[in-house]
This record gives structure tokens, C-alpha cells and sequence, in this order.
């Protein structure tokens, strides 16, 4: 029925995938991330803010053969050409920047990143399209006390935020071990890297599935294959049982201390330089942070820990969260995962040619929130401004005069600045402000130079059924001398 | 030369026009902000973070007529369709939540907001097409007490992050005083307010001109037109003597006092009702500052404020810096201008057709940040972290333990993690790191119980030619228990 020529009005809506996030989702998750910093600060890195914007090209995004992005990032040409994309993650833009100024950084570099990357991915329950990342990374260490010092920090950073000792752990394994069992298994020869990769692909994503499909469903996939309930069959390793031995061996290779746990690895890779190599980095990683008082309760070697397939070459880590809470049918399960890393050392190569050594940890910035809200660290609706009411419009200035006392106390206060006609609503928006007091003044109270104090917290207190002595003891409402305002309103916060 | 096969190797590059951010430049421009934030807080202003991906039609950049995302703003087209841009402001994003959640907001919804916006400009020497705005906004106010609450508040967060008092000035205006001018001069026909629109810019843009041209340009300007140095024309506004001298009249009406400068104003709207409306509503917001002790040597009315042509329908105010700074020729010229805003009030009606009264300011945090570095109050090289050295690669975990010391105590320490063979090089990493106190110590020490300790400060400072009393008075170089560690390095940092 619209006319032609009435312009259409546009939807006052976030893109879908998106969204906004108001007052205590910003300031919870900026204390969080502020104490992490503090940590990382006191580390020595230094903090890194990069564009959100980066060529295609510098992601390596580029889909193969085609001049076009790669589903998974934001693209857009610009009018020169080039291809430009959102960040999808804060790796890829510090492997471009330690390229970038390779000849002007420390090296080592120790670096920290907070902020948003993008994920042009469908949507759904929980999954955003933008969503904070918090990263650290050693650029240019090819030591393993690189690692021990990210997984001391990582537990520091845990506990720092609220995550109290006992609550987490920083599980620590290596894949070089990882590869050295697959030699031993016979599914890795180092003279031909290629042979048994479609192998070893399956057998890695065989062990991360240990938790879901349980000892025997991991036994199948690594043998012949497995069918599930549904019917559907998953093709397995072909993988004899001996084979499956020593890789179910592997697995099982965790022991009540990190020594035993140590040990057993190397009797699972011998005949495996490599492995021998990636057990050799557990030991030194364990020793370097027992040097520095992080023991297994809080840093633990653990084969089951696999992350990333591709993605890395040498110490993994991971950080679980180990106390319980309700999922969504109302069963207790753990926490969880809330932060992973390990060494990558081939990402600044893409662009100079030579390798560069790093390694470093990204915390899930919106689980670990979740966490703390778990445990009642953050969550907690605070306190709003006190409130100004206006009861004369024409003394306004009175009114501001109230607020910029308040203020300069250093109390967070508000003057009413919406149509003060209707007392009923100031005093609504005070209660939607979550206001602890409202001061009032009206034209009597004025000449009589007083105030009225309106105590919100007792006051919805008695509304929700307190005792009349309460009520009695410390009455709702208090006049006051308009030059002891400030002075009353602090002893109704207190 | 390069064979087929071999892949060209990306680029290290940002695109052009966006930048890095490297740690001090991080830090200082968080410190910055996160003060601005306390004192919105304290105003009662909420935090609002929205994504950075808005749909085109939310901005309203669409190309009249074109399904094109108008330039100005990075846009891409999604799966479904939809065009998606980066947001290039914090406004539009608020007046689409101001929209979206109107039924949930309180009202006034007092919200700020600080975070990168993007521009798809021709980048330039300082111009970059990424920045951070610092916004806050006062969302269904009818009232002036909300435009002299946001000058009151700006005034507020400059002296909370270093600008000192008489070192700025804010300055209001209203447009409704400057459209009572253009009816007075005869180029406002309230009836008819498209007429005479042209002409009308003609006058705004000079007024904004006073600076440069000087009172003749305007003038001229005013007049027939203009012809500048290059033998360029610019057209004028075609206005009579009399007509151009009661702009001029207006530009000049800036009074010893706030009240002389309204009284002045009052006269020279005589007849037109939206130029009294806008002259009563100064006298209020002057009122409401003076009530809060914000005199004339913090907030002045000053007819000259234009700002932003189109976009403002009441009370203008701009943030000024007075001190002076030396330009790129090493001339003295006045900081200028580092905030500035205004009312707004049709915003949220091209979501729902309904006014919404809006006021706000927005800090140019790069601007602001530039003038906190010339007043010496940002930029200063930062000291770097204490390093402890290797001299023994075998004792990584006693090198450890005593960088894990350091820290627990509060210390900003690092281990030196590149390959430690030339000690040269450690030192010059420490140098690099700005280190103040290198951490030594070769076998020798360890066999005998002692760290070595090294005061860079004092090191560099001999090396610039300090005294022989100061290097003999406080040895460069001291040997300390290894117990006394921590005690020693705080010693020496202290």
C-alpha cells in the first residue's frame, strides 16, 4: 500500500552474526583483559595493535587458482585492485609484522594482542562473526624455555582474573612425541614425510575423539573403521592391532607425576629420534617451570592433548578448567578448554623465506568470561548512578548543582534528563538504572533547604518483604540539610 | 629469472593508508582513554561497544539510486545479498541501537563509546583509514541541561588526562542563534526553508573562513565573491552591505562575559522567534555550568563555533587547546581544536519515524593524545623490563627461577630467550629493551653464591660522560648474594 515515492525505512538491525554488547559485558570483560595485560606486561611484551584490515595476500587467504578470497575472511577489493580483508585471528598479522620490521623489533619479540577478529562463517547459537581474541607470542626463541615461560604466564594470567589454583591446568604435551609414535606405529617415515599422511590424518583426529567415542570407538577408527548408531560409517587408519597398540598406548601414557608420565614416552618413541627429541622438550619444559614453583598442580605433561592438526611443530598446551558446571539438559560436566597454543614455526617464512621460531598462547576471550560468570568472579549487576531527581523545571540548575557535588566527590551521579512531568517515571528510570539512591527536592524542601534522600536498595528490599524492624531501624527515606547531601548519600552507600 | 612454480612470496605490508601500533603507542593511548572512561562513568554515561560490521543500510551510505555502497566506506556483499560495511563513525551505530532497543534502553540512555572507525579515503602524511573516536552521547533529552552536562563532562576529561586548567577552553555556539542571523540578514524565510539554501552555505562555509581569510575575505565572500592569490574565483553569497554586516555583526558579538556576549546575541536575532529560542538556550546552558562552578575560564559561549554544516540542529560546542606549538616551519600556532559536538536531533527517526532529541561529543583521541605528547604529558621512552642473561645455556632453570623471582615481586623482568653464545648480543637486546638492570651470572657466580648486577642507567650515563665522582659514588657494576636478589634490583631501580 506504500507509496512508490516513500523512501523505505531502513532496519535498525546488526548484521546477521553480529552483535552489540552494553555496559557490564564491555567493562567485565575489559577488567578481565586488563589484568591479563598487567600479567603480560610483567613478562615483558609488549602490547601490539595492528589494522583490522590486512591485504588478502598477507593472510594467505587467496583461494588456489582464483583471484578471490577464501571463504572464512570479510574481502573487498579496493579501487586499486587489491584485495583487503578483516583479521581472522592475531597470528597471521604478527607473523606479517615480524616480517614487516625484522630489522627493527628485539628479537626475541614478546608480544601480546587483544582485540576483534572476523569470521565469515554461517552464524549460529553462541558463534559470532566477530569476537575478541587475547594472544601472546615469542617470536625468534627457538628455546623451549620460550614454552615453559608462555605456560607459566598462561597460569598466571588464570589466576590473576580469578581462576583460584585448583580450578585449572595447563596441560603441556609435544608433537614431535606425537610424530615419533607414528613412526614407531609405522604410519611416519621420516625419509618420505608424504607416505601415510591420509593415515595419520585419521589417526590424530582418532585421538582427539578419545573423550566422545570412548577407548573402543578410537580403537575402530584406527582399525578397519567405525559405524555409530546412526548407521553412518567413518573410514578408519587400517592400522593392525599392534599398531593400534602403541597408539592407544600413547594416550595412555599419562602418570601420576610428570616424571613417570616422561618416562613412559620415552619407552613409547624409542627408535624415534624425533620422538626422542619431543621428550627430551617435555622434560626440559617441566624442569625449567618446577625451577620457577609451577608444579603439576598447575602445569601437567599430558599425551592427550593434540590441538591444531597442521598447524604445529613442536610443544602444544592447552588450558582446561577443571571445575564442573551444569551444561544445557542440566548435567554436570567440566568447564573446559579456555585457552591453547603451542610452537609454530613457519609462519614469518611465507613471506622472508628464512624461519623464524615462535610459539605463544591465545585465550578464548568469551569463554573465559563465561567462566568467571561460572564462579561468580563477574556477572554481578552493579550499582547504578545515585539519581537527581527534577521536581521544578525551572530549577534545573539547582538540580545540576546537586550532581556536580556528587560528582566531584567522586560518586557516580545522574541528573533526571528526561521530561520531568511524571515523578512516577523518574522514578522508574532510577529503579531501570539500577540506582541505589534518588534525591529529591521540591519547591518546599528547597525553602526549607533541605533534601530528601530516597534509600532504592532498602527500598526494593521492603517492597520484596523485609521485617518491619528493618524497616523501623533504618527508614527508606531521610531529609537532610541540603550542605550535608554529599556527606548523606556516602552513609546510604556505605 | 624466477621459475613458474616457484609462489611469488606475499608482501609485508599493510594496506595503504592503515598502520601498527607498537607498545608505547598502545599503552598511552589506552591510559588516555580508560581516564576519559572514568569520568563518563561517573556521569552516569554506559559503556556500548558495537561490532564494527554494520549492513550499509543501517549507515545509510547507499549511492542514490546505485545498490552500491557509496564511497567513504569499506563495503562488501554478502551470501545473501546484503551489503556490509565497517562502520565509519560511532554515531550511526548508536542511532541504530538507540532503535533497535528502544524498548529496553532506559531513557535518557547516556552511553559512550570508544573504538576504531574506518574511512575509505585517500590516505595522506597523518591521515590514516583507521582511527579511534572516543564518543559519548546523551540519547532522549530534550533538555539543554543534557548539551551543558556533555560541556561540563569534556571539560572534565581533558583536565583528568593532563590538559590543565586555562589551557583549554570549551566553546558553545547554538544554531538556532546563527539561523535567527540568516533570517535577520534575509536569507532564512522560516516559511520556505529551502530557499535561499545555497546562498546560506555560502555564509557557513565563510564564517568557518574567519581564521584564514580574515575579516575581508569573509566579507567578500559575503558579497559579490572572491578572488584568492592563484587568481581563483570564489563565488559569493550575493548579499547587500547591509545584509553581510549583520553576519559580520554576528561573528564579532563574542563579549568580555558570557552574559554580555547573549545580551549582544539577543539583539542582533531581534525578530526572528528561532533565533531568540537559540539565544535562551545559551543563557540556560551558561546558567546550569555557572550552578556547577564551570565559569568562563573553562566553557564560554562564542559565536564563532560553526562546526559540522548540516548536521546540527541546536547547541554546537568545540574543545580548544590554547597552548602553543611549534608547526612544521617552526612557527607558533595554538594547538586547536581536539573535540567537539553537538544536538542532533533526527538521527533515530530514519529508523522509526520518530524524533529522538540527541546530543553528544566526540574526542579526536589522536589529536588529543599528539597534544598530551607536546605538553610532556605522554611519550616519554618508558623503562623496559629487567633482563636477566645467560650465560650458561645448560642452566636455563636457575636463569629461570631467578626472572620468576623478579616478577613475583611486582617487577617487570625478562629472560633472555634468543640464542645466548655472543653476549654482546644480550646486552644489546637489553639496550634494545631500554632494560634498566641487566642480571648476570657465569658459573663463577654460581659456584659462589652471587649474581652480577649492571645498571644500565648509570651505564649509558657514563657513556654520555657522567662524572668519575657519580661512577665512583655508585659503582655501574655490583655483586650481590643470589638471596639478595630482588632486594638488589629494587635497590638499584629505585
Amino acid at each position: 500500500m506504500a507509496k512508490d515515492k516513500a523512501p523505505r525505512r531502513p532496519r535498525a538491525e546488526t548484521p546477521k552474526g553480529f552483535r552489540d554488547y552494553f555496559g557490564a559485558d564491555v567493562t567485565e570483560r575489559k577488567a578481565m583483559l586488563d589484568a591479563v595485560a598487567e600479567v603480560y606486561h610483567r613478562y615483558g611484551f609488549d602490547p601490539l595493535e595492528t589494522s583490522a584490515v590486512e591485504t588478502v595476500e598477507a593472510l594467505g587467504k587467496f583461494l588456489p587458482d582464483v583471484d578471490r578470497p577464501n571463504d572464512g575472511v570479510f574481502g573487498w577489493q579496493d579501487e586499486d585492485g587489491d584485495w583487503l580483508a578483516l583479521r581472522y585471528d592475531l597470528t597471521a598479522p604478527l607473523a606479517r609484522v615480524a616480517a614487516q620490521f625484522r630489522n627493527d623489533l628485539p628479537s626475541p619479540y614478546r608480544r601480546y594482542a587483544m582485540g576483534p577478529v572476523w569470521r565469515n562463517e554461517k552464524p549460529g547459537p553462541g558463534r559470532f562473526r566477530q569476537f575478541y581474541q587475547c594472544d601472546a607470542d615469542t617470536v625468534g626463541a627457538a628455546s623451549v624455555a620460550a614454552d615453559a615461560e608462555i605456560c607459566a604466564m598462561l597460569s598466571d594470567a588464570l589466576e590473576v582474573v580469578g581462576i583460584p589454583r585448583g580450578d585449572y591446568i595447563v596441560r603441556v604435551n609435544n608433537r614431535k612425541v606425537l610424530n615419533g609414535v607414528m613412526e614407531v606405529a609405522g604410519v611416519l617415515d621420516p625419509s618420505d614425510p608424504a607416505k601415510f599422511e591420509s593415515e595419520r590424518g585419521i589417526v590424530l583426529r582418532a585421538i582427539d575423539k578419545l573423550d566422545r567415542l570412548g577407548e573402543a570407538g578410537v580403537r575402530a577408527l584406527l582399525g578397519a573403521g567405525r559405524r555409530d548408531e546412526s548407521g553412518d560409517f567413518t573410514k578408519g587408519a587400517g592400522l593392525s592391532d599392534e599398531q593400534a597398540e602403541v597408539v592407544m598406548g600413547f594416550m595412555a601414557a599419562g602418570r601420576e607425576t610428570g616424571a613417570a608420565t616422561v618416562a613412559r614416552l620415552r619407552e613409547l618413541v624409542t627408535g624415534s629420534a624425533l620422538g626422542a627429541e619431543g621428550v627430551q622438550e617435555l622434560e626440559t619444559i617441566a624442569a625449567l617451570l618446577d625451577a620457577q614453583g609451577y608444579g603439576a598442580d598447575r602445569v601437567v605433561v599430558d599425551p592427550s592433548v593434540v590441538r591444531g592438526l597442521g598447524y604445529y611443530t613442536g610443544p602444544v598446551f592447552e588450558a582446561e578448567l577443571t571445575f564442573e558446571i551444569l551444561d544445557d539438559k542440566g548435567r554436570k560436566r567440566q568447564f573446559g578448554s579456555v585457552a591453547g597454543g603451542g610452537r609454530y614455526d613457519d609462519l614469518v617464512k611465507r613471506f622472508t623465506g628464512q624461519a623464524v621460531p615462535a610459539t605463544g598462547v591465545s585465550i578464548g576471550v568469551d569463554r573465559l568470561l563465561a567462566a568467571l560468570r561460572a564462579k561468580g568472579r563477574a556477572g554481578q549487576q552493579a550499582q547504578g548512578p545515585v539519581v537527581v531527581t527534577v521536581m521544578d523545571r525551572d530549577r534545573m540548575a539547582d538540580y545540576m548543582a546537586m550532581v556536580g557535588e556528587l560528582r566531584r566527590a567522586g560518586l557516580r551521579a545522574e541528573l533526571y534528563l528526561g521530561n520531568p512531568k511524571n515523578f512516577g517515571n523518574q522514578l522508574k528510570y532510577a529503579d531501570a538504572r539500577n540506582s541505589p539512591v534518588a534525591v529529591i527536592q521540591g519547591s518546599d524542601e528547597a525553602v526549607r533547604g533541605v533534601v530528601v534522600l530516597k534509600d532504592l536498595v532498602l527500598g526494593a528490599k521492603i517492597a520484596a518483604g523485609a521485617s518491619l524492624e528493618e524497616w523501623k531501624s533504618r527508614p527508606a527515606q531521610v531529609e537532610v540539610a541540603r550542605g550535608g547531601l554529599v556527606a548523606a548519600v556516602k552513609d546510604m552507600l556505605s
